[in-house]
């Protein structure tokens, strides 16, 4: 008897097992069906297909040898049976077959399985506010809504555009639009930071501050309460602060997990819809896998369920119920959550969890925030990362790493190794030691990632003791706050003079490290003092010196003038 | 009483090990003692000082800001006695000190430790043929050196130089002489590859060639047997096969243990010299500590002892000295051995053991290689990055990871994270799941690494069968070797035609994998059949189909044309 194989779903996850399953098993029966007619597509490169940096659709849909994966292709070269325009409507796990409509011809089949593979991908949420069905208002939902944006603009139907919600996909459309195109771009984002839960302050602040730069603006704190029409087209959003103009409205609020069909099949789903699975991506139903945006994940960090619909892991999910069809017990184990995108011309990336959510998941969640070069210094191309490391006081483990810095591999090079030592629920101290490939064209001697985790270390053993750069900005506007607070400027005299200028020496105290030592008497006794250099690591030697004598009432300000001149401040001299 | 800690050696370990100590224990007096003048450089740099990519040697041993790291900075900015051109000659262990003769006035002195920290460093291995003390030959032993060479070059006194070495200092040092001097350099290996022991095959000679395209003559296989003279300065080198004029000799033949103190002073120290160590860097003597080129570290893969003198782990070991000198019991556990250089405009990267190195340890070791795209295929800017897995077929543990691509942070994005899984002994279905963080810009949905395992899991579980690359080219290079076999070219008929000019079909068989499934009934059956596509992932899957059709005397070549058009060959159709 040959083996059935029924895959719902054609974008990532879904293709992936029906194409390895057959390659393990060519005698299997493998079908692929999908309710659109457009499958196998690269989603996560719609941002570039929008902006033009990718010219043509087709090439999200292509082989990297220019084949164009449609129906026919993976009939004739992967020799599964394609059928798109069908939706599948039930499961009945009874009789172990499938339910599907021809969406052209409206005619109705069951498709027998012996087994079953659910890979039905996400939805994303589209806010309930009025004016949300406009014509002109999308979401990412797939191909065709990225084939209407592009047409819009390329038609110069649009000069100003609303995007709503600042997490990867929203800021990377801005980027499309703006940059490309020239679009008048808003983006609104009702967290007061960007990507929310994903990177902590410093720099949410620094990708605030870039995105403004590159002529985006920036609205926080404030929701879309309703979007503006004119005889049925979109004119406009109106948030809880304001109205901005939009001939086009991108809604990218997040996704959830599309599983009504595992749902109404009585498979186990969780309370927000993702389909849960054991390890070998199996449902609770063990003839029914799941795999790609309509599941849940193990968190490796946090052992607990999570959500983490990325392209990277669907693939990989879609493999391992390919290898689990044919026989072979390979497992998904779950994720950390690692991230990476592009913005104009910086980076961000992070993976684990940031301070904020590491502190909601109940630990005892610490951060060191580092800006060294990011190869030696002496090397004639470096420049700043600016690094976090989230960590755990009780057991010193690293919960997660997140990085900022300009637009190249340098940030993929800390985030993926940072991942995989957090896979092995790595401690400081390993970080400390983590074996990261130098020569002076790729990185320092003491890499950024060893680095973050020698301040960790300082900070956990409380050999150190500093101020995180948001209650600095916060006192910086508003001294009064913090009265008996001073800057300690250890760097150049030069440097700190216009500071010194603006503030008096009330508030912004000038002794270069080069003298403190000799100087040190002429401190103040009764104040605050917030050490501060371009980095952090003078300053971190100047606490330990003037603890040393006695001075202890003073806290370091970690990455210095290196992380602000990032963020930016209208009170930062000249 | 104040602890009193003696540091030998100022360049790397030494200078991290003291600063650590004296953060630690402000109340302790710290000596750091180097026969030099010259400390605290990175070491690594030379090349790019040499290559004027560094302007003046002080920023080899400044600080990020500029300051000179000297006997005063360490006196002043870290509190470290720092005595510079004074030797340490001998330690007395029961009386616990150490003699020290100042090399300028000649005057010894003992100075009592109550911990002792050796970080001698290494030595360059200084080949025993005749005119190896002529003038103009020099190895890389220490900034002196480096300065002496770029003045002769600054000075027009060479026009032409030989390298002898091609491991990595030797291929900076042909690198820095070529490209911004425009010395007509030859580079001499002895062995037959470049990076011996570091890379293997396919990846070596896409370096070589790569090296000849930018103006280096690179002989391998030859030893240099004679270095020749004039008036008591090198006019060129005498090889095992011929005579190479020359003005300038760099001799970097590798780099030994410099342990004659310790030995000496009766601490273990293993066969070619390198100071054996515990965990927290521990002598035999518990009161003696040792770190940087000097030791011997732990293999995390084979868990024998292995010497590992690269500067950033020496940074590292240095400051698990300091931790343990304060009573903080850190450990340094040891390493894989990642690498990473760049030359010209490549970059080149392996962690791990090599194939060769892999079977020399008796792993029953393969390797896969592959050359996919290093970002999304559909994003404007991505490059082919060639990869090489080694594992061992009985554990799926994978051993080694080797990668090669345009010059980037690319492959420290790979790399990195390849070695973070190695040092906890990850198989090659953890390879295969590992997170990659994905978008676009950065990498592929699946990333060359999981692409590596991919390929590696098939051919561990014979599901693939492949002809490497170098029985590929031993065979081009005589075709009469293996008369039976025949290229099976599954690439448009376009791209094959070129060959078929050249070979004829009785060699280079054209059909595409667009017809192959209706045709393959005219494929000889009694020829091994080469598939061979661009990558070579096409080829696998035309080996499936082969197979399932009952032709199974055929071979994939992996890594295909991608990796062929890198290494080059006089066979190559026009």
């Amino acid at each position: 008897m040959t083996e059935k194989i029924v895959v719902v779903g054609g974008v990532a996850a879904g293709p992936k097992a029906a194409c390895r399953a057959k390659r393990l098993m060519p005698q299997a029966e493998v079908i692929l069906i999908d309710q659109d007619s457009l499958i196998s597509y690269g989603g996560c490169g719609i941002p570039y297909y929008v902006a033009g940096d990718v010219a043509d659709e087709s090439a999200l849909r292509s082989t990297s040898f220019h084949v164009l994966r449609d129906e026919a292709y993976f009939e004739k070269y992967k020799g599964v049976r394609t059928l798109t325009s069908t939706k599948a409507l039930a499961i009945n796990r009874q009789k172990k077959s499938v339910t599907v409509k021809n969406l052209h011809s409206g005619d109705e089949e069951d498709i027998d399985y012996d087994k079953l593979v659910l890979a039905t991908g996400s939805q994303p949420y589209v806010l309930p506010i009025p004016g949300a069905d406009l014509e002109g208002v999308f979401t990412i939902a797939n191909l065709h809504k990225a084939i209407e944006i592009k047409d819009r603009i390329a038609k110069g139907m649009v000069g100003k555009a609303v995007v709503i919600g600042g997490g990867a996909i929203g800021i990377e459309m801005a980027e499309a639009l703006t940059d490309l195109w020239g679009v008048e771009t808003s983006l609104v984002e009702f967290k007061d930071q960007l990507l929310p839960g994903i990177v902590d302050w410093s720099l949410a602040a620094m990708l605030i501050n870039h995105m403004r730069g590159s002529n985006v603006d920036v609205y926080l704190g404030e929701s879309a309460s309703e979007i503006l029409g004119k005889d049925g087209s979109v004119v406009g959003v109106r948030t809880t602060k304001r109205t901005l103009d939009a001939d086009l409205v991108i809604m990218a609020v997040g996704v959830h997990a599309q599983s009504q069909l595992a749902k109404d099949a009585g498979l186990r789903v969780s309370e927000k819809g993702g389909i849960i699975v054991n390890r070998r991506m199996q449902t609770s139903d063990p003839d029914i896998y799941a795999a790609g945006d309509c599941v849940k994940l193990t968190n490796l960090i946090t052992g607990k369920q999570f959500y983490a619909p990325f392209g990277s892991l669907a693939n990989k999910e879609g493999r391992v119920v390919g290898d689990n069809l044919a026989g072979i017990p390979t497992t998904f184990d779950g994720a950390v959550g690692s991230f990476i995108m592009k913005a104009f011309d910086v980076c961000i990336g992070a993976t684990g969890l940031s301070l904020e959510m590491a502190k909601a998941e109940g630990y005892d969640a610490d951060f060191s925030l580092t800006a060294p070069a990011d190869r030696a210094h002496f090397y004639p191309s470096q420049e700043i990362i600016t690094c976090v490391m989230v960590f755990d006081r009780r057991t010193r483990m690293v919960l997660g790493v997140q990085a900022f810095g300009p637009m190249n591999d340098n940030i993929s090079a800390r985030i993926n190794a940072a991942a995989a030592y957090l896979t092995m629920g790595a401690t400081i101290e390993d970080f400390a030691n983590m074996e990261m490939a130098y020569a002076p064209p790729f990185s320092a001697a003491i890499d950024t990632i060893n680095a973050a985790a020698y301040v960790a270390g300082n900070l956990c053993d409380k050999r150190m003791r500093q101020i995180s750069m948001e209650d600095f900005y916060d006192w910086m506007a508003d001294c009064s706050s913090q009265p008996d607070w001073v800057v300690l400027d250890v760097r150049h005299e030069k440097q700190a003079q216009p500071f010194i200028e603006r503030y008096g020496s009330e508030l912004w105290l000038s002794m270069s490290d080069d003298h403190l030592r000799e100087r040190y008497e002429e401190l103040p006794r009764d104040k605050m003092l917030i050490i501060f250099c371009n980095a952090g690591s003078r300053s971190y030697e100047i606490q330990i010196f003037l603890d040393s004598v006695g001075f202890t009432n003073n806290l370091v300000l970690c990455g210095g003038f290196n992380v602000i001149k990032r963020i930016g401040a209208d009170w930062l001299p000249g």
